[in-house]
């Protein structure tokens, strides 16, 4: 369903660089391309319906490019490294709007939506558990691997967090410094 | 001038709460208890001037409030978790709604107002100068400090955003115990 898709990727998008409350259908059809009658077909839930697809879309590729990224090192510490490489390349490209797909909505609509609550939990939990499954491979006892992959994950976070207000990539290159030390 | 804090004081809590976009003047207004017309008469610059002032005063409380908790250990491990502590209960107390008062309104309008991405910037800064400054009289160098405290925000922030999207204290619970281990 093409006008399905085109409504999620331009939904996706705008949410990533201006949150939840800003995103309007309005807004999200005219990027769509898509026929504006053919929105509330496909979502009848409307913004809540297509933030919640936009997040699990956006959520399951950044969990396989993590997935990709953190199994083609052998070591650890050079594989979170790249990770963050990743993240820096893509903040710096959009000239530092297109940070975390996820943070931003949560820390919107967290409250008020239980949908959106719920969606984000699971796109960060099956982040966390790639990043502990990678722990456990290199030797993490899995409540260790977890704890230490709930430190990654939040570092990255933070740091994109941090970099968005000092409109540089300086945090993440910190992060990244610590991380590789932690795991050397 | 007590209808110049009230409007402050309102702000910072939406903003804490809900993001930018999704706080309006009138609900400020509402919430402030003060007179409607005062509003543009204190703040003729509407919405974007009243969140740098409330991201400016939130900014100086915690700023103070952090300095206050880290110079009460004598231990560097321990000093970083009562202020896990206190971020968590604070977390908790509010019902997962008020997080860092920064991040939502740095992630929403970074990229659209410059003057709301400064502000956020310092205060960022000030916080990390007062963990860097902590590091260095535990015997961290001043740039190891920095990139210690940068690692130290980054992790509370994104912690932050992950127990709003748990619902649960348990990713700072995480992140607090792998900063003590780091510390030991």
């Amino acid at each position: 369903m093409p006008s399905r898709d085109d409504f999620i990727d331009a939904t996706a998008h705008l949410l990533r660089r201006q949150g939840y409350a800003a995103t309007g259908l309005k807004e999200i059809t005219a990027r769509s391309g898509a026929p504006r009658g053919s929105l509330y077909f496909h979502f009848p839930g409307g913004k809540e319906q297509l933030a919640v697809a936009a997040m699990e879309r956006a959520g399951e590729q950044l969990r396989a490019g993590i997935e990709a990224t953190v199994v083609s090192c052998n070591d650890v510490g050079e594989a979170l490294a790249r990770l963050i490489d990743v993240m820096t390349a893509g903040l710096e490209r959009s000239g530092f709007e297109q940070g975390c797909p996820i943070a931003t909505v949560t820390l919107e609509a967290a409250t008020a939506s239980e949908g959106i609550r719920s969606a984000a939990d699971q796109v960060f939990n099956s982040w966390l558990h790639v990043l502990a499954e990678r722990l456990e491979s290199a030797g993490f006892e899995p409540d260790a691997a977890r704890r230490r992959a709930t430190l990654v994950l939040a570092a990255i976070e933070g740091a994109l967090i941090l970099a968005r207000a000092h409109a540089s990539t300086g945090p993440l290159i910190a992060v990244r410094a610590e991380l590789i030390a932690l795991h050397d």
